[in-house]
């Protein structure tokens, strides 16, 4: 990994900001052969895409993707691919309060504290549109992968309500604008985002993410385990605060024999658990089963309610996060953990591929 | 980062197994001058030497390390440092159960199907004693970082059975065989500990690293975040199954208004937090507080209480894991992340003045 | 350095083909504050320009980059600075010669082998078109190594004619269409150019590029050294074939006597040599002289003159260049080399910065 | 690469200096499952190793390689494997006029401006003792590129006085001290290195090397090209000048039609070339014929003849350096030229089975 790019084998490197021309991703050591163009990367990119409800930020972006290298005839040729979005929507805006004024919870501080100044126009390389590029590298992973991997990603909590996990209904998840696999809760966490943004507050939230079909052996010892890619990938994201592997926390908290996944012969000669608290990965290396993590959104930093803060010249003064904010980042986050599961299980599968052939 | 190497500039290699002659680190791209020597490496290994109470594993290892190059006259030269610790109590063993047999919540499986064998002795490459490695690499690491900026590890968590903060006493880590910085938990973990051995049983526990007098701006967007890097160190560790920067979890169940550090003006010019929900980073940058990180051991796999598994062969079996194993890994978890954090923060410091002087 | 990206923490990334929409680099690990608009990138591409003179390939490309990325307010802000420049004159043509049959000296059958199949649309990603996207990362690299450092490059032999050394004048260089310091050399390969053209043939060249101004210190052992690093950083210039450094291949010819650098006090307490046979370089470390390079580039592989070859099915058959082409790309190499020098002493001057401070 | 790794997925990590304990190297990404043990290593530490005829520095280092981690029950498992090397003959010496005078053509003075202090003892890490490390970890390269593809490393020149390749006889190259293919070249070349010796002088050499049986298609543009990579390897071995690939300089010299390497169909359905001027690489990219790299070596640094130099202090002084050194450093470059084609091409091999499986 380097500063702005992530991978091994597969390696991407993302670049843009908030509100200049445009923003991208290279992808590197991407395999010749795989049919690919806008139409692959394009829907991911809509699922993320602002303004579809009034759930999340009014910012409108089409966020039309334009694949500039990297495949001829319609498949890659394993040469870089070079995407770019183009802004659109950088309205024109009084930035001078956020120019003269950090705001807590953001990076305004430690960009400048960091660099010694800052481009300040809706958060610059901070902000999370820069998850955009992820979102269209992640569809380039997808097409490694392959169509036996199936990559799902949903909220589990919103506003501190959990789903019942016995509601779990995978078809529920795309029938909400929250990514809720519960229909229950989906109905309570809207009335908790409304009442939220009308508050001129927000809301944290967790989202779970699982990768079926990964066959076992993949991930390695023992920095480049493949949790601890994962842990690294979601961590990568913007307001992320935790992220677990399997039972993750809830490992800690019982006893070995409740932990432990019982193995059982399968039908097909391969071992089968009879539970996954390890999430799909033992010693750093897929088991086979489904691999499962789970990462927590920070409530939007962005608030209507004034906050403490000080200027770039170190007085006191209070600050109002006015503007197109999203109430719960998290629920855009969602399709953002879809593609860095992607990203990170392309990756292995060649870096697997170069060690074991 | 590759598969046996962590960091950017900082980067050290660990190698070795757990029954092989040695196990050892090579520490590239330390700063030349600093003074080091075995005398500042080895009280580090001692805290995470095995077989100082009951409630770790009986194995005894000196652990005793030698630096074999890097070093003239007292002080780092600039060149790689290689760090051997020799294995002294590779007892002699029946291992004929381990390598037919799969110990569900281990490597075993995973290793097989990855490389098509494995090293079983005492879980070869997969064994927690690579971590000794790291904790002599973070020994120098600490050396770079300097005095200004302490690292202290502790349990917050065993068995299930929190810490109470109102109770906490850094005194107290180190006067009790659990890390734990509160005497009446101490107290309750020590018995619940007693009991899982007697039981076979195991626990998972909480380790929680806080590094203060870290200056604000180091990491870096977007893919070598401060806490991207340390989820990474951290979920490298075995049994970890979760990790959390500040409040973690806990984020992304209050309010925007709850979770805002707010800021004031410090008599140093600097500003100041009036909380530290961050934990000491916003956007991937430190932000002058202290860096705070959680991370979840699960219990032990191996336990004495039978579970069901299935041979190499894949025949259904079950097995009972007897031997020298610690109740709890977390406990000697604590030096571990230590390292990690001292490890993470050594390459971002440098990283940080290569890129802004 | 990974498939498409070069350097350690100042690292760049290039991306695009020869006939696709555009092409680019992606600038990661720029230091924040450096004054950088397109003004500053554009006269290094300019010099590269095909179809200033008639001795290179007559395809017009305006090569006008775009900073899309990286900077605020006419500075760098230590973000990604992603650079484009479309390609314009992708004049439409018959390909099916080149796609039906491999060109000798060319990619293009070992991009079949390789990946199975190729864009044959100019070269594709082989296409020299690539080293403008370096030459316009070379010039962020310019303003980095700042105006102390001075880099120069020109050709010091072509078709097989050297220059006299004596007659060596710098303010030759940017006065003849070959970069040659020599007056007299320059009217002499004018000849054998215009000779080559008209016969359907081509030449070969070298280039020699220079950096002064370079402290002591730069470059580190064993695989980061200044040499090593030019090495690949100038084989990776498409038509190279040899790198030599300081008196290069001479030196093997010569005695140890003839070949020291005797070293005498400096006015200002640095050594000074008397001699630069090491071309600024010991034991892969800067020594304060002048930094000496030196790359071959065979002659333009594209010819009007038949050879034999295969086509894709493994038939002979024969193949006649036509088209536009440089008749000796050595020419235009110069400004190439000149930014790689650039790329790897900015790499260099950070990676001392990060460990020596 | 980094500072003392070398390879993307095959990569090695070398450590040690010339009169510390011992040195080594820790190689990572090795495929599982390979036989290995000391004996597959230690004959090509033989042949490097010093001392073997009077040609050669009398230095007595059995060289004995011991591998500490990787391997079981003779295979190697996947996991890091680390080789150590124990210096047996730091003779006691009195370092004093090297540690207060530079010697010229060493790194004496550019470790002492980089570090601010050295290792002065037998030039410390700058010491090609390092090779060592190198060599034992190119046998195990050689053990993953199999037996079909064949590296041999030999001079075709030394002290000005080239073989003639009319007289070339593999047989001959292991029947000399010079690793010589010209039984005639061999006898002027004893004659040289005699005089030299007895004169306190030194001479350089050119060193070949070529690997046969790469299969098309290993390499990858643009900058991790097969060429480049070889480049940056040779280029990193001490006292090396120059690289060519092929006909190498000799190309700069030619025109298009002469340096053409014509194709004709193969018996097996693979294009054939009639000639080898690429040196087996064409758009950094192996085409199947051999790989053809050279390597020019200066002449020893090390000689008797008083050389001006400067004291640590910046006083004018002169230096003649006395004990045990090699007349010619390009003799004992053979086996690590080998030994850099294996770790190179072994390494290109995964990164190619990565991207293109």
């Amino acid at each position: 990994m380097s500063y702005n790019s992530f991978g091994h084998v597969f390696r991407f490197t993302t670049w843009g900001e908030s509100h200049g021309p445009a923003l991208g991703a290279v992808i590197d050591g991407c395999p010749p052969g795989i049919a690919l163009d806008e139409g692959d990367i394009q829907p991911w990119l809509d699922k993320r895409k602002p303004g579809q409800s009034r759930h999340t930020t009014q910012r409108r972006e089409p966020d039309a993707v334009k694949i500039l290298s990297g495949t001829f005839e319609g498949r890659t040729t394993g040469t870089p691919i070079s995407l770019m979005i183009e802004n659109a929507d950088q309205r024109s805006k009084d930035y001078s309060d956020i120019a003269a004024k950090y705001r807590p919870g953001h990076a305004d501080y430690t960009y400048d504290a960091k660099y010694g100044f800052r481009d300040y126009r809706g958060g610059g390389r901070s902000s999370a549109r820069e998850t955009a590029a992820r979102v269209a590298a992640g569809a380039v992973a997808r097409k490694i992968l392959g169509e036996t991997i199936a990559i799902r990603g949903y909220l589990v909590e919103l506003g501190g309500i959990p789903i019942d996990s016995a509601r779990f209904d995978e078809a529920a998840i795309d029938a909400n604008p929250f990514f809720c696999p519960d229909p229950v809760a989906a109905a309570q966490w809207e009335e908790a985002v409304d009442k939220a943004r009308k508050a001129g507050s927000s809301l944290g939230a967790i989202a779970e993410c699982t990768a079926t079909g990964v066959p076992p052996g993949w991930g390695a010892p023992v920095y480049a385990k493949l949790d601890g890619e994962l842990a690294a990938a979601m961590m990568s994201i913007n307001a992320t605060k935790g992220v677990e592997i399997g039972n993750g926390f809830e490992a800690a908290r019982i006893s070995g024999e409740d932990n432990a996944d019982a193995m059982r012969p399968g039908n097909d000669g391969r071992p089968r658990f009879l539970s996954n608290n390890a999430g799909g990965v033992l010693g750093g290396i897929s088991n086979g089963d489904a691999i499962v993590a789970r990462t927590a959104f920070k409530p939007t930093s962005s608030i209507l309610t004034p906050v403490e803060t000080v200027t770039r010249e170190g007085e006191a003064t209070e600050i109002s996060t006015k503007g197109r904010h999203d109430p719960c980042v998290g629920i855009r986050g969602v399709p953002v953990v879809e593609a860095m599961m992607a990203l990170v299980l392309a990756d292995q599968m060649l870096l697997h591929r170069a060690q074991c052939g």
